[in-house]
């Protein structure tokens, strides 16, 4: 068993504090679990089973960062988190807003400017927020945390050089031990068994599709046979550095069952030659909607039907983030960012698809997932 | 493998209707992941994974139904939902509140009382309905769909009469099986593996905890390894019926690597005799804060320590649903309820821990997950 549990990318965020300086806020709050976990080091499972324990984390431009969690949960915050200063409440009798209102006044932010995430955050206890500190300013925080999360660490991308290849290896060695007759549940079981013994935290999502289910976009693995002649395509990403709150990794792979048709094959090669156009056109400065408009291009050239909303995104502590490889997102590709690439084409026989996952570099893009060993169309079973 | 999945414990939701009714709603609106599922059929995977990707289903008294849904999801909910009016919007291209909003103003409620999810939909979302909408009235909806989901149907007790037997056996095999020097990561896996043969469609979460991790609620499994004299204590539950929106099961169990000392046992004892004192006293119109205030002089009485917001709680698609046995709640048990019952005493060994699932009848709680199979503290390794 390889374990890569022991990562701990970092012990403080450092771009945090100074986005919170440039974007002139007094204090940010984290809600959601990818943020907290982010602002704090601790992933706390039950932000996600229990929506209504919620936590915060308060992070001021001088790097110092408060957090409010239940009191259920502190023991394990004074164990993993950097964060010295943690307020429990206790569940039911205490209001959490109450606690993180009272925070923020002790802080001397009654009359601040603060960002907090506002679509991660429910209507109710923003409305309960705003009616406690009716001075202050409360304005949307997410964007300053989806920028600090954009560009990667060191660490970070070293967990991804590990992670990125293990979700790969897992693939192709599922794919390539598949036989017609195995349903999709056990293909879908042995890829999330495979990817933990790579060092992977858990399966994040399985999308394993062949038969009617290879043309829906994110159908749960059933008893459906894998039968001559069929698409088969998993997309498919695992939690590493943490089991529920990890680094998500997020790959695409279409194989066909048996030996593919000629047009089977001719669709995969067309869509493989827009894959590489795009992973070699990826470098800094180069804004992600020109990505999304190079891929409509090759689309259109090679007469594929194109009907994506976007291409691919940048992945971390989310599946998606910013930049989104979208016709909207004019931002600029930077170095250290870690991107999904992904295009799709409809055919039918169902969804084919291919994703990898890269890193950005000075000189372009480093291909983290071995893309090049699925050029050509796998043949499975 | 033995698979539930096949179960679709319903074709329509008749207790939504009665309430929106009864609650004198025009509309009510599912917004969360849980609710979007039990008022369609359909789980949808990326609301979990991608929250920016909404999904709506708007209900009215006449148990007429619309859902709004990424485009990517528009051909499986076609599949799989009872639900035949289904919009879809275009991510980043359309505001997918805007569509929710047209919808409302097309079914005539642009002055309707409408509820929504205020917990679950981000205050960014919730402005821009209200802005979209200046005539209606929007209201909190959440207590209405913790209403529905409070009483189970025959089929979804079905389920549970499955589910939580699968998830007790799964536990006392790993648990009779585990040896000195196993990880705590190795029990996880093995637990999770066993759970998925048993019929469940994958983990919903799993606490298993030995050693210092022993002392928290919700650690993450470790490379901490079994050691003669440990507590190990599991708080573990599954999906059933959908992979990634299914019901959970939810299951403690404490037991010591090797002998217990005399403490040990008699601290488990105890708690134990607790446990079944407040099984006896589930029935039909008991509040549920009685409950709560039994088990707090149930410790008392038994010198142990009492230190829980709550001695367990309703449970279906969420882990936690209403009623929760609190000391706040005053809402009388029912038959048809499924609960979790849950008493917890920390010692310096760590956390001892036992929970049960019942189904409330008109005669009392019946006990779904063999309770007294665990009377006795268990032995391990």
């Amino acid at each position: 068993l390889t374990s890569v549990t022991a990562v701990q990318p970092e012990r403080s965020r450092p771009r945090l504090g100074q986005l919170i300086e440039a974007h002139h806020f007094d204090a940010v709050v984290a809600v959601s679990l990818e943020n907290v976990y982010y602002a704090s080091g601790v992933p706390i499972m039950t932000q996600r089973l229990i929506p209504s324990r919620l936590a915060f984390v308060v992070a001021t431009p001088d790097d110092e960062a408060s957090m409010v969690v239940c009191s259920i949960e502190v023991a394990q915050v004074h164990l993993e988190s950097w964060i010295r200063d943690v307020r429990g409440y206790t569940e039911f009798a205490d209001s959490p807003v109450a606690v993180l209102a009272d925070l923020l006044r002790e802080k001397g932010l009654a009359r601040g400017r603060i960002g907090i995430e506002t679509a991660a955050l429910g209507h109710r206890y923003f409305a309960e927020l705003e009616s406690l500190l009716p001075e202050a300013t409360i304005v949307d925080g997410d964007e300053l945390f989806l920028r600090a999360r954009s560009v990667k660490s060191s660490a970070e991308i070293a967990l991804y050089e590990h992670a990125a290849a293990a979700t790969n290896r897992s693939i192709r060695d599922v794919f390539s031990a598949a036989r017609i007759g195995d349903t999709e549940i056990q293909l879908a079981e042995r890829l999330e068994e495979r990817v933990r013994v790579e060092g992977a935290d858990g399966a994040a999502f399985t999308v394993l599709a062949t038969g009617l289910n290879a043309r829906l976009a994110h159908p749960s693995p059933g008893l459906v046979e894998l039968s001559a002649g069929d698409v088969l395509r998993t997309d498919f990403g695992g939690y590493f550095g943490a089991r529920y709150a990890g680094y998500m990794t997020d790959l695409a792979r279409t194989a066909i069952v048996g030996e593919p048709t000629g047009a089977q094959s001719s669709t995969y090669q067309r869509l493989f030659e827009v894959h590489l156009s795009l992973l070699e056109a990826l470098r800094p400065g180069v804004a992600a909607c020109d990505i999304f408009e190079l891929a409509r291009r090759g689309f259109e050239k090679r007469d594929l039907p194109f009907r994506m909303p976007h291409v691919g995104h940048s992945i971390g502590l989310s599946i998606h983030e910013e930049p989104m490889l979208s016709p909207m997102t004019t931002a600029e590709l930077q170095e250290g960012m870690v991107l999904a690439v992904e295009p799709i084409t409809i055919t039918d026989d169902g969804i084919f698809h291919v994703e990898d996952l890269v890193t950005i570099t000075a000189d372009g893009a480093r291909i983290l997932s071995s893309a090049h060993d699925w050029a050509e169309l796998m043949s499975v079973g």
